[in-house]
């Protein structure tokens, strides 16, 4: 139904798993310049500097990398009401809990593929420390002038089973629309790109060539500039993380991007999109054919094939 | 009421009067790289290429420069009938009228201002000529690669009598939500910015200090970067266009911006937000006040003093 | 001899063979939005923007692609009568003839692998037209603010046969310093950068595993800044010219690159090096081995098959 | 003698007085990204990521604003022996003297204004530590990723009482060429700008309206790119820095410009000049007068009052 787009207003956070807490925190808070705004148990609460509520991550020590919980922020009390009529009508629902550190009432549910998620509309606005109060007042945290600035939590891309499924849930439950896909040569999805927003995508379901489920392809965080995301790759070079592709042009979306693995093996995007924003409110869904794709980014250059085989947490496959 | 919010979807079109027809023409064509879609007795059309719907301004040669009407679009046909109802109980619908080329059924009304406004749903595509077909299929026409590559209409500034009044309109009839505004030290706002999207604003009123109505501050387009504006101010200069201000930074929006007066004596900015974007629904209205303005721009720049004193059409003040 | 070092200044202009000269007149004025300023028999004389002699390259429809004859301006009369007389010395001289439009009395002679190069001081300036003058007088020509806006030539890139025997003639003959190289595990050397002035590089010499002679590997233009190289990405994308590699940064030397090919068939990069200088006067070369060389670029990508074996004109290979 | 040109191949170091010398440290080392390489009494030795030598800056706590010596690397130890015969031909040599860590043999001089000013060939290169070794080995230090990463000194501004004065001694003694000058309305020049590179200028001698000598305008640090100046702004906003003016475009050089006082007092400038390099060896001087001036910056900004009163150290002036 066509008026649950704007009940879901944009993504609030995602936890992430990895099996090497300190490297991890190293890399969110020296390398992306993110402020840590909390500890609980064996998580840390990490937040960018213009995301407007309490933490961006929750970055939590497991024996493996991969997903946690993603928080998704209802537009009003009135919409998350009717998310979770939707949630619970379509049997996902597990139940309303306490969101922890920032969150108020939350009500947790998961994806046709197992992906633990959030919704809440009660939401503790990020109060800046005396340190690090922003010279102007329109902005959430202060500037921090280090690494690569990231500026906000962009978007979630998870791995999923069954493309379709997944996005049938998120469109009709969720309220999501689809604004580009890729249809395979035999009819099937095999990525789906949707909006709750203006932004051209928010989250995205890419094929698990593994058949498993409940794993992560990469979580993006927006940069200021496309500049920022050629300095992030020299950052990146000088501290020894993996860049796995990029900088590079998306042809789908076109999204400016960099991608690299942080130091618990979660594939991390860097991106930009300039001024594009869908403001169309009847957008036709974009959608590639396997020829189209096969044609790589949008500047030529070839799509890396770790990108089709890396996920998290790794899965052990049989011997073909 | 906050349900009004999202009914109007974006700013469709503007229509500028030029008393410089031709030069204003090549200004728009040649510096801004707006193609020509229309023609229509004293009225061009012109698509900025990001711009979805059949154009972005319609420029008509008239007595002396100035704004015409403004077309907002609604989010869906009920979106529409919900504001045309509420413009009508406000008292200030004018009545169904054709469009014109790219419009469907389109409802006239004012502002309190009077500034001609139009709000409709049904709305022509842009479709490329063949010449024109971008490389990407998900971009509405190709990129110029010439002048300043205007992207798509980002805001419109009106100057208006009564800041409050044509804010109250925008607010409760048209469903604009204020992201920041200026209160002076006499309790009477002086500026106010509102948005009907994830933008941080679309629509702007600013006071008239001449007690005119009808008139404009400027029309805003969106660059994809800020190295586009700094390229903008070089190609102004050698092209002998006057160049009012920038570029810097506003505090108020933190949008990097350029203002310039197009032949025809209006005036233009370029402006780029970075990747700010208001994804909170339940953002606070920020406001400043006088001291705070007098401040200048966000890197200290003072604001030159003709922000507060050109607008168009211009008008014969009587000796003080 | 060390002394030799800034005889000559730098590259004046470079002679590209096309056997499709209209494309590549377009790709060259249109595109790179260099002016043409003189035509003579199958020749037309290009110039960018930033170039302060009377043209860049001179454009000469032929059977084949191909490079034909680089300019090299001496610092003074003496630095060329110095270096007449080394290249006199070495034998490679061909002798004194007129260089044509812009040119003063120009001196031939050849390098090892038998490409025609020609020094000379006497230049006539480039004097822009009444519509390319530019705003600011300190510029040669107005800022075209059209498609890539190449701005100067940059550095000429030959394949040689044997690059130590060629690099020993820049350096000893020529006075270029080699600033970069890379030394295969068998001892040769398989690319040599040399500089004339403060740029990282002028002059390049990459070996044809051809084994044939005079030809060439790329010819690159400066643009002002990376985000130009992006948009010149976008501008290649839009025009159907064919994106071989980029935008991605190299190790050696650190350029930021995107190569092309031109519709007559040579590789074009464009580059931006930031800010980088070789400043100090006794810069020692710095020296890649295979397996350094073998990582791939700046940021990881690897170097695309087709640099290795794509060189112009076209040569015939025996069946292996 | 034009063959002086080329005998001082750059500006080597600049030593600079502060009476907050906490301040000023925290300045250069944390919002500059500048490594502190050694301690020496009251100074300290400050290396920017990209300068090949010992030191950018000498920081020396002193009871007033303004700067102490000028350091200038011959480009052979021959151009060294020939500048320091002219030096004391033209009565301006102090002597040899130990040029302290980093230098060898250093000859000391004063230009007409007393600046005091170091010409060395013998320079020990920077070594960078284990923490701060490059991931590329054609770099000096690692890319620091923090602040405004200011790439290497750029350019030294004194105040003269006398212009034309020491421009001579620059131009005659030390070999520097004026690439642009000021001439007023009364023929006097009020403000030269001499490059002994490829660069545009290195150094730049403005006109001191209060009669004093010895007194600095302002040092400029190169940054890699016209973004990483507007980031520049950013941080310096966020870090309570007084910005006086910029970012903008100079018509004078054309450089992007920002102006800040360190909190010493001293003003420094970061500045990008693109792709700008002076590569003609008849370069002929540009000349502005006293009404291009006027005209303000390249983009129409008009140029701060306090651009000609501040200087370093602060003067007492009579009342008038």
């Amino acid at each position: 139904m066509a008026s649950a787009f704007r009940d879901v207003a944009h993504l609030g956070f995602v936890e992430l798993y990895t099996p090497d807490f300190e490297k991890s925190l190293w890399f969110f808070t020296e390398l992306l310049a993110m402020r840590e705004v909390g500890r609980d148990g064996d998580s840390a609460y990490l937040h960018a500097w213009d995301d407007y509520e309490h933490h961006t991550i929750k970055l939590t020590a497991h024996e493996t990398s991969g997903v946690g919980r993603l928080g998704l922020r209802a537009a009003s009390e009135e919409a998350l009401q009717r998310r979770v009529a939707a949630i619970e009508a379509a049997g996902r629902g597990v139940g309303w809990h306490d969101g922890g550190p920032g969150m108020g009432k939350t009500y947790a549910f998961t994806d046709p593929d197992g992906h633990p998620m959030d919704i809440y509309f009660d939401s503790e606005w990020h109060v800046p420390t005396e340190e690090s109060r922003p010279a102007l007042k329109n902005q959430a945290d202060r500037f921090p002038g280090r690494g690569v600035n990231a500026r906000r939590l962009d978007h979630v891309n998870f791995l999923g089973k069954d493309v379709a499924e997944n996005g049938r849930f998120v469109e009709e439950v969720l309220g999501g629309k689809p604004t580009e896909q890729i249809r395979l040569d035999n009819g099937m999805l095999s990525g789906q790109w949707f909006t709750f927003s203006n932004k051209s995508y928010d989250l995205v379901y890419s094929g698990d060539w593994t058949g498993s489920s409940g794993r992560l392809h990469h979580v993006a965080f927006a940069t200021d500039t496309r500049e920022d995301i050629l300095k992030a790759a020299d950052i990146f070079l000088e501290n020894g993380i993996h860049i796995e592709t990029g900088p590079h042009k998306h042809a789908i979306q076109q999204t400016f991007f960099l991608y690299v693995y942080e130091p618990g093996g979660n594939r991390i995007e860097f991106c930009n999109a300039g001024a594009r924003l869908i403001l169309a409110p009847d957008w036709k869904t974009i959608e590639w054919s396997e020829a189209e794709r096969a044609k790589g980014q949008a500047w030529g250059m070839k799509t890396i094939s770790t990108f089709h085989t890396h996920g998290t947490p790794p899965v052990e496959l049989p011997a073909s």
